[in-house]
């Protein structure tokens, strides 16, 4: 990117009345300099199978052009327009529910093929059209796909078909699978039954990644449709979205998203977050970081939120905060969903910059002063490249298992865990990014690398993390770790599997905790929060030095938390779900004997620090105040200059952050 | 009306064994003076389609003739034989819940013409074998008619039509409902997708209302059919009913009580309210004020508890406390649903004036002294003419408006906002006329109209209630209302759209409360009840005076209540959803302006005062005391009666009532 | 039997690799003397239509006969293979929710003939096949067989003739049933709607009765085939179990455990309970008099449980407190669910006694101690005799009838009254037997029958109960006892209809209770412990005496318990829900009138003593101490031999106890 975007989702087929030069000369005001357009109006650009009507689209473009907003058209793929529906009903995904219905978007099934002709006939009118604009710097291809769970009888041939490919012989499956189990045996490949229905977590896991890999071969086709008329100076990208608890929370089960980001240029992202007083970061963070990961390299927020819901409108400071948070992970931009609250259907206490009265606000007189900013300082910050020398490895096989074989209480899933450890790094100012099991980053890169809940893995992965120590690498499993292969089989071996060598421990049986503590408070975290939950592995150390104990009438000569010398490096493993504070005094601990506590791990949250090196190779520090109080530092590091308030800093000087408050210090 | 009717629900058909003498000897000394009959008994007249037996009727009839007791007759069609299902499967409602099943009451289609052809042929033959019998004093139609979600094929097709009909072209439709949004722009009235799975909350609100409209249609259907056979001394009436949970609530969601009651000549309902510890005769007066406002006029209880469940059966006094205060808000009928307590099949627990064993107990002892009192005082007590000063206005449009976009949580429904005014005026004695969007009535007959809610509504009825403020009149409406217009289209301009004008504020931004409270405690009702709960929103006062503002670190700049001085009257405006105390305190604050709090109004709830006149045009006052002790207080107002006791009162005499107890005051 | 049996179901078929000789050693050690294969495991012993391969079994029986182990073979019908279901997918089970659909166990229609013709194949080749091997020593038919909601067309024709038989015409089935009730008449027998969809309780218990009749009879259809090949010393069982609440909790609602098991030779029964703090004995307890009273005679535990959940893996200790709770209660055999743990599918985390290692840990080292003294003690602890002298009566058709006419707030359900009364019994170490209506064991030889919300009930049972009363009996019933007769009709004359007589009391009111306590503590509890919950029935003495009134300022009139001399005995009633603690006090009182406090009752849970008499007429009392907590008590028997720790006991001595500990002593 040559320069900062800010943007917003702009559907000038929803308005109201006519506004699109009043729209364009409040974005101005605003310093919006992008729009995306498109993705979710089929029904208007083709109203009729066969005619198409771009009329919205061409107005758009033109008026943008001539205010100098640049434009990211999306494939308009993700919402099926009602006459495709009427003629052809089966384009709707048949789900576990039965056959869809219409009425909402990201209801069909995107391996049908009638879908797929009249996604590619839109798709190369619409692109075909546009792609000479001058105004069009990229493209969006559909829009937070996922399967929506489509496993119809056409899914379930290919699928049977892929299942033949990978595992070649029906013993194999049977035998890798326990298919004996509860007569689930197949004995014939036209027995297999629709895996809908199936009880068999093996099978189950392994549909599911067969559904993930439909959406990487969408996504995969579509960009391949988009770079036939792709200008070498446009881009091709895709929002991805996360695990969705009423906001984006942790990894997407639906998507692979490393596997589907091959196909792109640029990896951009979906993130929405809680805000006014559960305003944290982390989210952002955890989204930026992912995403960057992606490619390893900047990214985009392709949507985020402007005032959303009632819950959610931003406190004054709250809308800058978030969009320096962006940057500071390596957003090259940031685009709200959306730029006007809408009047009618669905979303319509979703809102925009613009509130229904469609003219100005408190939150789109903040955004203004972000505008101007971005403007400003976009030489400084624009393609900002990070460094971290830390890591958490997630694994959709892993979250899957964990679905279908739940944690006691079922309350506890796969994300929680991996939260439990990336928000402990985030509270401590350590940079990380997301690494996977199909990783071609060498692991050797990061000092430490916390592997949260890796319930299913091959051998070769924990093979590689067991070498990764060895080389002088740190990990920091939890429980479930090592416990299953691939396929969900649970490991004949001593647990926790393979990595047993490095961990230095050794269990075979595991309980859920009831009243149990980590004996003599070893973290000296207190009381109320040295309690253990969820479950409990009853470790047994071979070689590894206990850091915890249970305390327990019963299962008190039995390991919590141990840690273990293996070649070159420690492997540290957690077997119980301790407390927040536990884990962040054991990351904490971890993260110092790996040196990774420098002066910017001096603060902690809610003042985040984040920094990279800017194009000018400066190191870029951000500084955030993620509270509702006014906070102060002391400034620790060499001279440079705050770029807000264009004022040189003294190494040593006290910076004042107001409540919600962002400092950008740039290093001479 | 002639007298005051006393009545049960009778089913000859289902007692266990020959009862129809003594069940009359025990209603005579009860004082039973009506019975209705026959509305969920098809099967048992039609036991095969075209063969009759009328004879369970025609015995009823001749031996409540004989014993003087009068007869209502229900059409019974809200209940259809197995033959007829057996027949024609389709007959029954396929909703969005998939095809019917038999089983239930109230599971047809009732739009189906296989459905409405047996339904004519057994009305006329049953109506026209009953209408010259001398018992039968009126008809039902049918029972608590809903529309049951039917939406299959036929009713698509209907609605369609129903469509076009009301919005001429598909691009009015589009613009109006914002269909372009998710690509749900129907672009030809074949592409017409089913209601069902809409997610566009204009459609599915237009639906609701479309359906609302097959309700009043197929009244209106079955009036027509009655009024061939009726007497002149004869009615038709119908059992209307309330928003369920657990109890009578509030406005009925899937009828339009007041278009629906037009095909009628009496109004009836259905009340049924919590008891005991909870009786707080609430649901009586917003079930009598309801229906009494249908058609200006006094109504008939068609249906009530006896003893019913099992936290229902009365306290002693208790039935009595009922019975009178369905007579205070304008009842000439207060009849038990039912006589006598079913042996088996479904509703066993919900008992009637007589348990399972059919024999004397203290509900029905207690039943006698009214059915004595409703003897000696009818003449007295019949027609009661009511003539209030207030109203409260209520839409079917809002609530299916509210229920599309749900407050925050769902908790908390329109129906929770008119009771929370409606009580709080309850409470304050104030009595209260029921008025609606479409209401003939002068708007300005009243000193003070509240508005809950007013979520959906047309520029129409929001320039009538300012013309009504500007006249004089007192408007306090709650937050959201005048938000969207009559398709859910949030209004475009300021908010609260064309009201702002009379309110004297605006606003673009709500939130959703947490910790907020009105600032200084305005009302003084103490730090507990001075929270805002569920929503807020952040009013700035243009020309309004200010009641309370939020207390909050930021939103503490914005007005949560207001008053404005509009033309000869002042609207209030509440932004939030504050305690009951404080729409109490607010609401008498209005009052009082009003002129309303007079001399009744010293009483609170628990005691509650309703009055009105009489057919010799004296006045008639209630006293109810709705508590579980005896309380007492000064009779204030000129000389009169008691009626009960029949003893003088003299003004400012001392009138005790023992708890759950009632005294009648008539003016000499 | 002549032995001991401690078993293990054994999965060769499941194992990720070769064990067989491994397990068979393991278990030699262990003292495992029995396996049970086979009954799941369909799809590996037919792999395709018509084509066996019993490889699995072959080999197995050929080892386990080698060790010495005893095998029984079940019949792998309650799981069906995949070609069975793509060749006739009718074989489903279609029930009200649709459809069946592939995937689980326990899904297939138990009246299909297809699925009878397969099975009865599958069975004749498998046992035809094994019932020569010396090491089968019996049969297990079909495995936790119940209706599984079968309800297709095919079900419902079969119940329409079920019901022309049984009522003989509609006319006597319309009154009894109370069809007149919202239509639901029929009036033809073509007419008869799906008993699926119905409202009426009386005809859907009586479907779910025939539906449990299915049971009955596949269950006896499955022992006639395997009855033609089992040898004289062979013998047919089948595990039942219980209703599920996450553990064994109380009566099957599915099965008539009495009447499916005359087709049996010996009763089995899987027993699951709580665990580690939550261990209590109590379900081991009913678990087992309910099993041993199904045919009167000792009984196996065919599956309890061994590691478990997580919840579940048992303290050190409680495996042995398990295993001999079961030979207390008159067990022969106890056997677990299941030698190994699982690596995949479905069940991974119900544990074997092996954990995934397959390797030794502490839970298969504990059994290793059980088989030991199992196999020295077995000619002491075999084929114990109880004579007990209290019962509890328990009724499937009571239990369906409060299914469809819930206790107000739907948490309390017949199980729980069942409970109630038995688990104060066992706390009281009173030893009890299970009878039922249709026992052909007089009731005479019982001191006292408890007999809980006895619902729905004929005639003939109460005036069975009357007579057992008059001539001396002691029956305690609770509220809702003898209200509906067998059709749940209920009763037309005063309740609690015939029972009236012996219990002297009569009602016609019944209430929810709120803040009701029983007058002045009459049992001595605590303000705690003292109040009355979900259900209270107003009653009045007629001759009985009144031993608590209700406490409440409206219904303080009514009696809540009585008791009632009638003839010989003694009825007592209990009219509400009173705590655990008044129901123990109010069971105590009638058994110490009835003699039954001797001196084993002297001690109380935790403490738990249970005894019978051994093959050399010896009396055996097993002593456990179900707490976390060591217990002693004095021995107070005569002169004894402690047989665990082969130790003589004198009169008077003190018993040591460790915690979760055992003690058995021997008469002398």
């Amino acid at each position: 990117m040559k320069k900062l975007l800010y943007g917003v989702a702009y559907y000038d087929e929803y308005m109201p009345y006519e506004r699109l030069s009043t729209d364009i000369e409040m974005m101005k005001t605003a310093g919006i300099n992008l729009v995306r357009i498109a993705e979710s109006t089929w029904s208007t650009h083709e109203p009729q199978n066969g005619v198409f009507d771009f009329s919205s689209v061409d107005r758009v473009l033109d008026a943008m052009h001539a205010a100098g907003i640049h434009v990211i058209v999306g494939t308009p793929t993700y919402a099926v327009p009602t006459w495709m529906v009427k003629e052809y009903p089966d384009v709707l995904a048949e789900t576990p529910d039965g056959p869809g219905r219409y009425g909402a978007r990201q209801i069909m099934d995107i391996a049908n093929p009638t879908y797929l002709f009249y996604s590619e006939r839109i798709i190369r009118k619409l692109i075909g059209r546009v792609c000479g604009h001058p105004a069009v710097i990229g493209y969006q291809v559909d829009n937070e796909t996922k399967h929506y769970r489509t496993s119809g009888p056409n899914v379930q041939l290919r699928f049977v078909k892929y299942m033949k490919d990978k595992f070649g012989t029906l013993e194999r499956l049977n035998r890798e699978f326990g298919l004996d189990y509860w007569s689930n045996r197949i004995n014939s490949w036209e027995d297999f039954p629709s895996a809908v229905g199936t009880i068999n977590g093996s099978l189950g896991a392994e549909f599911a990644r067969f559904q993930r890999q439909l959406v990487t071969e969408f996504l995969a086709w579509q960009a391949s449709i988009v770079n036939e008329y792709k200008r070498p100076d446009q881009f091709v990208t895709h929002n991805f979205d996360f695990e969705w608890r009423g906001h984006s929370f942790g990894v997407q089960p639906d998507v692979d998203h490393f596997e589907a980001a091959k196909a792109l240029d640029i990896a951009g992202v979906d993130i929405y977050h809680p805000s006014q007083d559960e305003l944290t970061g982390k989210e952002i963070s955890f989204g930026g970081d992912s995403t960057r990961s992606l490619k390893e390299t900047n990214y985009f927020v392709l949507e985020t939120q402007a005032q959303a819901f009632p819950n959610w409108t931003p406190y004054p400071g709250q809308l800058r905060l978030q969009a320096f948070s962006h940057l500071a992970s390596g957003a090259n931009m940031v685009e709200y969903w959306h730029w006007h609250s809408i009047h009618n259907s669905f979303e319509t206490y979703w809102k925009g910059l613009l509130s229904h009265d469609l003219g100005t606000n408190p939150t789109y007189e903040e955004a203004a002063t972000i505008g101007r900013d971005f403007a400003r300082l976009s030489p400084r910050l624009v393609n900002l490249k990070k460094n971290n020398r830390a890591a958490v490895l997630v694994s959709n096989e892993a979250l899957t298992a964990l679905e279908w074989f739940k944690l006691p209480g079922g309350n506890v899933r796969y994300n929680d865990i991996v939260r439990l450890a990336y928000d402990r790094l985030y509270e401590m100012n350590i940079g990380c990014d997301i690494v996977h099991p199909g990783s071609s980053v060498a692991f050797e890169k990061y000092e430490i690398i916390v592997v949260p809940a890796l319930y299913a893995a091959s051998d070769e992965l924990l093979e590689r993390l067991n070498r990764y120590v060895e080389n002088g690498g740190r990990v920091v499993y939890t429980f479930k770790s090592g416990f299953a292969d691939e396929h969900i089989q649970v490991r004949t071996g001593v647990q926790p599997g393979l990595i047993e060598k490095a961990c230095g421990i050794r269990y075979s049986q595991f309980v859920e905790p009831k009243n149990v503590t980590l004996k003599g408070d070893p973290f000296g975290v207190g009381e109320d929060r040295n309690g253990v939950g969820v479950w409990m592995e009853l470790l047994t150390p071979t070689t590894a030095e206990v850091l915890a104990w249970y305390d327990h009438p019963h299962w008190g000569a039995y390991a919590a938390i141990t840690s273990n010398r293996h070649g070159r490096g420690t492997a540290t493993y957690i077997g119980c779900m301790p407390s927040e504070a536990v884990v962040g005094k054991l990351l904490e601990r971890v993260c110092r004997e790996a040196g990774l506590l420098g002066l910017d791990q001096e603060l902690r949250f809610p003042l985040i620090v984040k920094s990279g090196t800017n194009e000018q190779g400066k190191t870029i520090r951000y500084y955030f105040n993620y509270s509702d109080e006014p906070k102060s530092f002391d400034y620790s590091h060499g001279e440079g200059k705050e770029l807000l308030a264009d004022r040189p800093i003294r190494s040593g000087e006290r910076i004042e952050l107001e409540r919600w408050g962002v400092a950008i210090v740039e290093s001479i």
